[in-house]
Parts: structure tokens; sequence; C-alpha cells
């Protein structure tokens, strides 16, 4: 790890790299779809690239996001964090929702930010998680286990930590059920002082870099397994769900609606499609009423019992 | 008007037969669909039926929903509405949202409420309003002229001033376009002493009178117009614009959410199926494009000009 400082220009070119290289491997792990790129200017201040991918063979709608927006703080942010509003801010960051074609693969989404304040507040953020149409022990625990051999590189990031933050967070409370298999979330990671800057900076990186592999792993397997309707109907009632997380409930989409972000950058993350049947449940002992069962937070790895800690089952109120 | 005293009880049985009034007509008009009840018990207090009907000939999708919660009032409501938590309270009112299957039959919406307090606050609330697929200025103009004609009917109730409030209130700050051509909305009627409580609840119920005769006007002129797959497609793009709204903006789904209704009878507003398409344009010149071009706060009766009365263009800040 070099001891060079990390300025804010670095981090918004390591944001780029991180989009370029992730959206070319997805490239190529798709084998025929191609990124579209948008660009877009904020009128108060910075902008964006929006790389979307359409009809590929594997993904059937992605979106790799990349914005660097500052200007005045826009007030209904600045409430939300307890800052100043009119306070100058820097926010930049990577944002990933990839919806397959299958519904044998999972949807998968990964975010990395850094944000700063004229204040002198600076914090990472960010996170990888999956939403299988159809739950699968087994490839949820080698998820899981890549996500902790990132974690477990660095001495100050606890995969257990990150991995309840994930459970709490992507948890829609109205349904009584997680997003999906979870995942790893961590939000105001300290980037006060210089040695720490740097290695959660590292951090950030290391999990970005974590991100197609996991992918991979989620992807290849499942990208060729026979689906029919009932797959497909089981695949859009489950998109269903992930719109109402990310419309309900995700800070994420909040803060690029409320800070004027582009609302087609952000919500690339909705699905080409989607159904609501009223009252829909599956079959008794189906793959879908087992998929059902494990929509909750669940100790994969066998770590929380062994740790002996308190496991994170987030209630309605 | 009868000068009786208006009971909470009186209200929650005039909710229910608002409810019964209108379903029973809703099936008429549909000719084959038959509405489902649901009952439902809301286990801090209250609860309430809903009325669903799936695949009808007309209605593909809809809800009649009555409600009556009460109990110690939740930690977010309180705080949003200024009152104290905890504090007894009791909600009631009716809900409606129909899909229709035909994309040329506008969703329609209705709500009214009654809500009061022990710490003494009493009001009415609610509203009627139409999102077509397809705008059509002269259906347009019918359906808020009956609106108006309600309201005319009462000196302390204008159109003007709840038709502009519809246009505020039904509005997607974040796609910068109305939900559909409004309609009124009207909260806070108050109800503090007897002969204006008496007087804002039979407004309430002659809103709730207008439905069936608004839809019936938008439903019956364009049920079997023939449309193919262009139409079904712009009917599942504009459906994704309403779950949008419903979810990110709605106060109605907010209140029901947090105050633990029940789920399924508050998301029976989501639409059968929508689609996302990214950063789609309809072909210029056509009818998607000119519907497009109306999702604006619109003077459809010509009176706000004549009035002098500044239009409310809602920004996005």
């Amino acid at each position: 790890m070099q001891q060079k400082s990390v300025h804010l220009e670095t981090i918004v070119e390591g944001m780029k790299s991180i989009q370029t290289a992730i959206s070319t491997a997805l490239e190529d792990l798709d084998g025929r779809g191609r990124f579209n790129s948008d660009h877009w200017v904020r009128p108060s201040g910075g902008g964006g690239c929006s790389k979307i991918m359409l009809e590929g063979d594997l993904i059937a709608k992605g979106g790799v996001n990349f914005s660097h927006v500052h200007g005045p703080m826009p007030e209904r942010i600045a409430n939300g964090l307890g800052l100043t509003p009119g306070v100058e801010f820097h926010a930049t960051g990577v944002s990933i929702v990839l919806h397959a074609k299958n519904p044998f693969v999972p949807i998968i989404h990964m975010n990395v930010r850094y944000f700063q304040t004229s204040g002198g507040k600076h914090w990472f953020g960010g996170g990888i998680d999956a939403t299988p149409i159809y739950i699968q022990k087994g490839e949820a625990v080698s998820f899981h286990q890549l996500l902790k051999s990132v974690c477990d590189r660095f001495p100050s990031h606890s995969y257990l930590k990150y991995k309840t933050w994930a459970d709490r967070y992507f948890y829609l409370k109205h349904r009584e059920e997680t997003r999906g298999i979870g995942g790893i979330f961590f939000d105001h990671l300290a980037a006060d002082d210089e040695p720490t800057k740097q290695m959660n900076w590292e951090f950030v990186q290391e999990v970005a870099a974590a991100f197609v592999p996991a992918y991979e792993s989620l992807a290849q397997p499942n990208r060729l397994k026979a689906y029919g309707e009932r797959e497909l109907e089981w695949q859009a009632l489950r998109r269903s769900r992930y719109v109402e997380f990310n419309l309900l409930w995700d800070k994420g989409t909040r803060f690029g609606l409320d800070s004027d972000g582009r609302t087609e950058s952000i919500l690339m993350s909705m699905p080409p499609e989607a159904k609501w049947v009223y009252n829909h449940n599956p079959l008794p002992d189906s793959p879908e009423a087992d998929t059902l069962l494990h929509l909750k937070p669940t100790d994969w790895l066998g770590l929380e019992t062994k740790h002996g800690l308190e496991k994170a089952y987030p209630t309605r109120n």
C-alpha cells in the first residue's frame, strides 16, 4: 500500500476506471451485448456517464453508472445527513444493477461511493448484494465466501459487520422479507486522516474488483438452464419486489432523485418488466415457496452463531 | 341537509356503504368481473375489507378497499402530521384504483378519508383523478366538468382550489410530469364544529357518488376500441410511471405502510404489469408523444386564466 495522499481527483479517476474495467469485463462475459454510453451534465454541478446494456445474451437490462456531482448541498439531503444545507459537497461513485434474461441467474447490485463536504466530512460507502429469483443455498454460500475473502484482507474491515448491515439495509419491511441473499453493505467509512483514507479507498477498490468474479460465479452455471412460462412469471413477480425496495426504501435512489441526478440513470435499476399479482402464494413445497423461506437474514457461512453475535432481524417498526 | 350530529360510527358505516355501492355498480359496469372480498385485522387496532376484481371484461385489476384503523399513533405518522406519537387516532376511508384492460381506458383513482385523534383533531380528505394512457382533450374536459359540478353544489368547496391541489399532488417531480389529467384533491377539511363536519361529510359522500359516473364516461366510449402491441407497450410504460408515483411520492401509500396497514391491500394499486424502457422516447407527432405534451398542469376548463389565478406549476425542488 503506497502512502501517497488520496485527492478527490484520484478518487474520481479511480471511479471512472472501475466503470471502464467492469463494463469491459461484462461485455466479455455477456458475449453479445454492448454497453451504450450516455453522458449527462447536472445543472447545479457535475454529471456522469451511464453505460447501459439492453438485450444481451446474458444480461436483459443492465447499467454501469459513473457519476460525480457537486455544488451546494440540496436541503433534503443535508437534513437527512445532519449537515448544513448549502455546504459545498462532492459525491462520486459507480452503481451497477444487472437484470439477467434467464430466471435462474440472480439480479446483482454493486455500489461504491465517496462523499465529502467543505465542512471537512469525508467518507466511503458501498457494497455488493444479490437477488436470486430462485435461491440456491450452495450458490449463496460461495457468493458470501467470496465477499468474506475481500473483507478478510483488511484487518479493519469485518465481513460479519458488513453482512449484517446488508441484511438490515436490503430489507422490505412491508413484505417482511429480505431483497435476496444479501451480501455486504458499508457506509461512513472514515476518510479523515490520510492512512485511513488510503486504506479505505483500497478496500472500496477491492470490493469493486470482486464484482465481476462474483457475478460470473452466479451467472455462468445458470445462464443456459432451461426455463419456461412458470419461471418467467416468477421472475416478473420477484422483479416487482425489487421495484418496491428501490422506490420505497433505497436511500441511494432517494439521494439520486433528491440531488437532481439524471432520472433515467438512477432508474436504470428498474427491471425491464415486472408483474404484481394480488395475494400471490406459490404452490406448497415448490422451488418458489422454498425461495420465500430463504428471504430472511441468513447465516450463510455459519459464523454468526459461532461468534455469538445476535442476528439482525429487522422488524417492521 | 339534516342537522344531526355525525359520529365516528356514522362515518365508518358511511364509508362501508360507499364501498358496497361502488363495488356493486362497478360489477354492473364491467359485466363479467366480480369482486372478491378479503377481510383483514390490524394487530394494533381495526382492520378492513379489500374487494379485488381480476380479469374482468373492462377491468384488468381493480381494488375497492375499505379500512378503519385505530390505536396509538405510530411515531413516523405522528411526526409527519406534527402530532404527538402515541395519541389515539382513528382513520377510516375508501380507496379505489382501477387498471383497465383496454389501453384507451384511463387508470382511475379515488380516495375518501376521515381522520381523528383523541387530541381533538378531525378532518376529511379525498379526491378523484384519472391517468389516461392516451390523453384525449375532450374526455379530460368532461371529466373535469363533472368534478366541478360536484364542488359547485357546495358554497364552501372550490373546484379550482382542489383541481390545482391535485395538479401539485399528483406530480412526478423526477419526471417533471403530472401523473395524468389530474382531477380534484383535498385534505384537512375541517370537522371541528357540527355544521361544518356535517357539510364536509356530505361533500365527501357526493365526491364518492360521482366516482362511478366519472369512470363510466371514461370507460364506456373506449372499452371496445381496437388496440395492438404498440398500445399495450405504451400502456405498460405508462403503468411504470404509475408505480413510480405511488411508491416514491404518494403519501397515502406511505401512510398505509407506516401505519401497518395490510400490504396486499395497499399495493392493490400496482398495475398487473409494467415495463421500464431505458430512455424511451415516443415517435415524433405520434399519439404517445402528444400524451407526454399534456402531462403538465392544464387549465382544462379555461377557468384559471379567467379568474386570474396563478397556475400551480410545481418544480422539482
